[in-house]
């Protein structure tokens, strides 16, 4: 197999991850970048994704890098779906596969069943794969909680609890738990989409599709976690009673029980972080892993492992649950 | 999608609790079944494995029950490829899927290249798919590590640990880790292939291919645990200086470095049960089930949730790598 030709749209802190990751692995090779921020056009994506230079200049035409032999586009651009089609349906128009770190895209069928059905036929038209994928959605939250359930006999319920130390975490990501807000801002910043997780939705109804579920109710909620002293991380000081982060809890119902239960806790020094996956079933199968999974790493790696396999994937709207199995690989 | 056809070929336990998954199973119907021991042949598959009448008589004609009207045969019948193989082939011939339980039969082409490129040619030729699967090879020790490496963005090394308690399981497992034989029989046991686990070489070289790997050296040993003091399960008793069991450890060396480490302890009174998985890059990924999964239930799951997508996979000799996620489903 030859190398897999990328381009990558957006670098902020994933893209520019994903830049880094390219330029290491055998096999791949970036051929193009987008960016909008003045600041980075005319630069070399190498050079600002902290990586050796790689003679690629990041662009702010979409259009015109798409002009460029490639096989798969990267998009790290937004996590709504409404936000990035425009984009993706630009890529698949000139012939790219797609994969995108979209949380909404991940499984857009119940939140977006038109423009899901849209970017489905368009892409099978051009005989190319689009993908929505990350560490969650795409893989703590539902790919890895289905694939061990092949080992059960009978499921009754899924558990996903993420538990993380927000302050370990990059600037963007402590804003996104509210970090540092007074309880009125986290509010504010939930209402307009500035705060909270977007994801849980869809790895619950991709959760609910593989194991042949019904989701008759879904619920979300959201809450602040407050400090109770003085928190501090590199980028944010927070007085008690402000917001440390969140608290995050999806439910889908099924047969009328809590089938499917997906908890985030993201706040400023959270004593105990780990990921963990029950599946209640028989066998029950617990899975944790101490500390925690790296969620920029893991979003940066999955995205490439699943690009290196992408065009060699049926056309049309795919989701983790129909790809082959995602694994790393040293050949690309 | 309708239901799925099965005939069940072997009926010891794991051929047994197959039977009786099918049985509780939407979606799934066993429509024959095969065994040539005397006890069972003429009696009904339902019955004798411990579930409701199924109307299905226990037959000794493989050669018969193929000519049933059926979308996937389940065989059960042996650990050694060269055993099954011919089995294989006649269900291959009367057009049938099948998925096995043979060790050797999950990755075959490195011990049995032969038999492989001929199976998968005759899969091929009639229009059905054959897999190896089970909870080990098939999952815990090549699939589930594979899997896990989807969010890294390098690998360097994996390592597997299995310690299981052999006083909890049935006798044929504790037979087969040697459990209250003399260390001479130990040694005999393992000379002749009645002690030890089949399967460690097929999940390295599973792992290794998926990583791009290239398997210099594979090295087995095993050792056989001595009771230090007596120890008793429902079916042996062992006296001190005696086999409690078993230690064995599989290693593929690449690049000069041990980077797969598979290890089975199973002995009469393991203190700490328990399945891991380390994957050794970047981020390091570490996996625990305190307790450990139960093996028997772990394989007939895992066998009938990749037998009710087996019929709609691509013909040839198949493995979990080109599998589609495995996972169980209400609906089949």
């Amino acid at each position: 197999m030859g190398s897999v030709r990328l381009i990558q749209v957006g670098l902020g802190p994933i893209g520019r991850g994903i830049v880094a990751q390219v330029a290491e692995r055998e096999g791949m090779e970036l051929v193009g970048a987008v960016d909008l921020d003045p600041c980075k056009v005319g630069r070399d994506a190498g050079t600002i994704s902290g990586t050796e230079r790689l003679g690629v200049e990041v662009s702010e035409d979409l259009g015109k890098v798409l002009n460029k032999e490639a096989d798969v586009v990267v998009l790290a651009t937004g996590s709504r779906l409404a936000d990035v089609a425009p984009q993706v349906e630009m890529c698949v128009r000139a012939g790219k596969s797609v994969v995108s770190t979209c949380e909404e895209l991940a499984f857009p069928f119940v939140a977006h069943p038109e423009l899901a059905r849209r970017m489905d036929e368009l892409s099978r038209e051009h005989g190319v794969a689009v993908l929505g994928t990350g560490i969650n959605p795409g893989f703590l939250m539902d790919a890895l909680p289905i694939f061990l359930t092949g080992i059960c006999r009978r499921v009754e319920g899924v558990k996903v609890e993420r538990f993380q130390d927000a302050s370990t975490r990059r600037f963007p990501f402590q804003r996104k738990v509210g970090a540092g807000l007074s309880q009125e801002e986290f509010w504010e910043g939930l209402r307009r989409g500035s705060v909270g997780h977007v994801g849980f939705r869809e790895s619950a109804h991709m959760i609910a599709e593989a194991l042949g579920w019904r989701v008759e109710r879904y619920e979300e909620t959201v809450e602040p976690i407050l400090a109770e002293e003085p928190l501090e991380s590199r980028f944010v000081k927070v007085e008690p009673g402000r917001c440390a982060g969140l608290r995050q809890v999806g439910c889908g119902y099924v047969d009328g029980r809590r089938a499917i239960v997906l908890e985030l806790q993201a706040y400023l020094g959270h004593p105990e972080p780990k990921d963990s996956i029950v599946v209640y079933g028989e066998p029950v199968v617990r899975w944790e892993v101490v500390g925690g999974v790296d969620g920029d790493v893991g979003t940066c790696s999955v995205v490439l492992n699943a690009a290196r396999v992408l065009p060699s994937a049926p056309p049309g709207l795919r989701t983790m649950l129909d790809m082959p199995v995602i694994h790393w690989s040293r050949s690309a």
